[in-house]
């Protein structure tokens, strides 16, 4: 077989049972890898309701049918579990080495299942794998594992993904970090990954799969290599990275500040791209394969001295820790984005859960004696910065803060519930919906809870379709309108972007109006000179269906309902930052969209369930 | 503009008023062309219940963005108008040269409005169009009628579409030739052209569309020339054409006998294509840029002499006028058909009528007196062919008959209604549906009535899938199965083969298991090759879609029915000539079946009725 090993790595943590199964390349075509093949296993084999911390969940990490091929983009693969943050589907892609690396060594997928009594780490390794003991390890930052495991294992370039103390301490939005600086971010896997007793997974590995045409490979490589730097969004992002976004969503009124209260940060200045870029980026790095290196390398300036290996913060680590929370230093962001990243924490729900308790202290639903003495005034960068380590360690009001805003609001009672902004218990990224009105869909519709890198946002859409059309997208589209057209839009790059979370593709590669080289129809060639299928977008896109109605599956099935695919009240308010009469989004509105998203998936219009006849046609029944 | 002209020809035969009018770049995208294109049209033009032989029909001819691209298959164009047969939505394609040839005179789609009161022909030349007087070859034969506008124009390069007298009778199944022997074939749209007093469309162009890229279509045409002839299906359809399909079917016990009420003809061989080839073939033909000629050149024996120039018979025809009628002398066969090329009717009816007569004859519905004095027994080769004759000329029962099936069984009365095999009125073709089930699909689904080239049929997908992949087909499917495998797998098909009848591609050269050469990935590369576009699989099976859902809001605003998607009680007796006990269709899978093709095609389960949000979505509100 061509592009894929064809077999996962089954590994029992109480049993300390490991095994290799194969897996027919029918089931690759059919999931394709990342969302849609981890989704494959995890509704065949997980009890519906289990218990997201016990053993009973599996955590899954899963490359693609692409993942390693030597092209800017496919470096990625994602980790799925059920989510104790929504007690739904979790989801959380990362890049860097490491799946190109498990790929090398021999596995497409590695399941985890049960829990193991002692701390213990896999190491996996030019196609075998073995549970190795974690307890000196346990409690160590990330980059101390990863110094560790490569030390003892003797191996420099050992990829290690593992979780920090907030994994450990299950924090509901522990992430899990490879390279201390990639991030599977999202839905709390880092907690899955600590219930577990599971520290790292090291891999390493000497063979890539054979791809079927690696003429076409080279000649896709030589060509992305050409144009990347013909590409004005691919150099501003390759010179700025992802924080370049700062002032722009600014000056549009769509910064999310203070909690979400305006979108407009008199700081911004202070945290921009351009600042980083001038006062504290040493280097840039990027992942396996691809030459824009968008990932800054930071050191911060007294007190917030940060270490190079763990990296810059990213647009939405400066948002969330910076402008949501109103600090304006980008020294401090950087170095609370250092903390997130050695301890294993989600950038964004960290700057969300102490905006929360910001807003909180400040509207005195939580008084000095409940802040642990802290000046949690919105703009206090000490405090911010101590709450995160607070967190991750769960001391004090990070005890509290650690089950994630959803479940603290229910703590902490009051009127703290209109200040824990979140969708399905996972707090709201850092863009504001009522300014770009399709990121409301992308909230409330997204299966792993809000997220918003379910679609490419509403303003690239606005003037023009092109980049897009092979789609069978037409027609522009407002970005203030949350109309029929912005849904009919909306499902068709929600298919688009879950295609590539299950090709494990990076979103930034094929984004023509970010830094995207890529053209959309690259990808079934990519996908075909990998593999040597002869599959089309078509089919390609019929794969992200089947994993978007997988996802919807399992989330029914776990209890989740129609009602949670919904927006937190604040964001039914109106922007007053942006001077636009309809800076404001109407529950009828909302409502109708999502109704006809449901409909548009032939779904059913009520309870958004997939019919029995859209399931048969995917093949999931 | 690349691969099209960007405009079309409107032509009001009552008050003989010509105009060119443009269209935008984007109807081209959303449409394609042909039925897609065509429907566009006469959904915002046709008043609702317009009488199909009046003068408020449309009739309109479509080419493609790809018609006369140099590549084997993109030959073809559509006619279209509500057809005098189903009172709904008539379409038929032809190849050739006519659709080629219509673009390089400068125009992609003409429309016919009104009717003249003196016969009139079109002549469009070079970018210039008039109407001309054709009260001198009103009643001529299609041949006499293409050799005389020839003469009077000065041109024997002329490419002549034209009826011959079944048209100008109002035959309700009366076809349109091109050449003599390509015919725009079912569903009346002679009838409709007769109605217009418009007795033929001439045209002549020397410029070509430009192509957005030469060098690509040129390798595709190197490529194809190259492969054909590796190709056993190519081959065999080269050397024996469509009437090969004559004897395996029959050893299938699938060839349609006697009125359906057998698939096993004892005189099959002498109908068979190696009789054919042996000893009647003189030489084959084709369509522009074809080297497979896929026609034959035939010459019949005395008493039934054929003249070259009307092509010998398809498949088709030579089921419904041989084996049908149990006729089992192929000279006859190609002597009737040449009567419907040189009167302008449609084989299959024809066939079909005849059949339907001669099992009333021999059951006693229709006496002696009532035929004519024509011995109609089965097999009686004279009577067929004379009735063929009298039913052009709308003498005697041929009158009758001329009105279709359906309608003759109402007047003729009696049990005669069980001998009438149509669906909406339109007559069944010559495949048997309980030998291959999918069949049944295409006729009970097929927005024109019954029609069998909707999608593949059943036996290409029993072992393997190959081919069809990039539709996302993965399964395979028994060709005696009626359950949900089929209609999903006939769902993908029919949007395939529908888009096929909106680019104006020829479905062999896309058959793999036919004489296909073509890959279904060729089609976007073509497409793209042709306008300049970033077009792809999943963006032209949506504008198939759209045109399936066009197609399916003529014919409910026509008052037709979701119980007109059905089949006449004959195909539901079992058939014996295969021994097989599922060799029978029960009225109950037939009716689960079409419910679930509604549901897949997001349409309501009971109505058939697109959903809003459905149209919405394909951009049809």
């Amino acid at each position: 077989m061509f592009g894929f090993n064809g077999n996962l790595l089954r590994v029992d943590l109480s049993s300390n049972d490991i095994r290799t199964e194969t897996v027919d390349e029918k089931i690759y075509r059919k999931y394709l890898g990342g969302r849609g093949l981890a989704l494959h296993f995890l509704l065949r084999e997980l009890e519906p309701k289990a218990d997201p911390l016990g053993p009973e969940n599996e955590l899954i990490f899963s490359t693609s049918v692409a993942t390693g091929v030597p092209l800017p983009g496919f470096s990625r693969y994602a980790v799925v579990a059920k989510s104790p943050l929504t007690d739904g589907f979790g989801e959380a892609e990362a890049g860097g080495f490491w799946g190109p690396e498990l790929k090398s060594a021999g596995f497409d997928v590695v399941i985890f299942e049960g829990s193991s009594e002692e701390p213990v780490y896999l190491w996996a390794n030019d196609g075998t794998a073995e549970l190795r003991d974690a307890s000196h390890i346990w409690s160590k930052t990330t980059g101390d594992t990863q110094a560790m495991i490569r030390e003892e294992l003797g191996d420099s370039l050992i990829r290690v993904a593992s979780i920090g103390q907030a994994g450990e301490k299950l924090v509901r939005y522990a992430c899990i970090m490879n390279e201390l600086k990639f991030a599977n971010g999202r839905g709390g896997l880092g907690a899955v990954m600590g219930s577990k007793g599971l520290k790292a997974v090291a891999v390493r590995g000497h063979r890539r799969p054979d791809f079927a045409d690696a003429d076409k490979i080279r000649e896709l490589a030589k060509w992305f290599a050409d144009s990347w730097q013909k590409n004005p969004g691919s150099l501003s992002r390759s010179k700025f990275g992802t924080a370049e976004m700062v002032l722009p969503l600014n000056a549009g009124g769509i910064l999310p500040t203070r909690n979400f209260t305006t979108g407009s940060f008199e700081g911004a200045e202070g945290i921009s791209g351009e600042e980083m870029k001038n006062t504290m980026t040493t280097d840039s790095e990027g992942c396996f394969a691809c030459p824009i290196r968008c990932k800054r390398v930071v050191k911060g300036r007294e007190p917030y001295v940060t270490d190079p290996m763990y990296g810059g913060p990213e647009y939405e680590s400066v948002a969330a820790l910076g402008s949501l929370c109103a600090v304006g230093d980008m020294s401090a962001v950087a170095y609370a984005n250092q903390l997130c990243n050695a301890h294993g924490l989600d950038t964004i729900s960290t700057g969300c859960a102490v905006a929360f308790a910001m807003e909180c202290f400040e509207n005195g639903v939580l008084g000095a004696d409940e802040v642990d003495d802290l000046d949690l005034r919105f703009g206090r960068a000490e405090a911010m910065v101590k709450l995160v380590e607070m967190i991750a360690g769960r001391e004090g009001l990070g005890d509290i803060l650690a089950e994630g805003v959803m479940r603290a609001s229910r703590k902490i009672g009051g009127d703290s519930e209109r200040y824990a902004l979140h969708v399905k218990g996972k707090e709201i990224p850092m863009h504001d919906p009522r300014g770009k009105k399709g990121v409301a869909l992308q909230y409330a519709l997204s299966p792993s809870g809000a997220d918003h890198m379910q679609a490419a946002h509403d303003a690239a859409f606005e003037k023009s379709v092109r980049g897009v059309e092979p789609l069978g997208i037409l027609d522009t589209s407002d970005r203030m309108s949350l109309g029929p057209d912005k849904v009919k839009l909306f499902k068709q790059l929600h298919l688009w972007w879950g295609l590539l979370d299950s090709v494990c593709a990076c979103k930034f590669v094929f984004v023509p109006h970010a830094c995207g080289v890529f053209k959309i129809n690259h990808l079934p060639e990519i996908v075909n000179a990998a593999t040597g299928w002869d599959t089309s977008l078509l089919e390609l896109m019929t794969a992200s269906e089947r994993s978007l109605n997988q996802a919807r599956m399992f989330n029914l099935r776990e209890g989740l309902k129609s009602a949670d695919d919904w927006l937190p009240d604040r964001l039914f308010e109106p922007l007053k930052s942006i001077p636009r009469e309809d800076a404001k989004i109407s529950k009828d509105e909302l409502r109708s969209a999502i109704r006809m998203y449901y409909e548009l998936m032939n779904w059913d219009g009520e309870t958004g369930r997939p019919r029995a006849s859209k399931l048969y046609e995917l093949g999931l029944t």
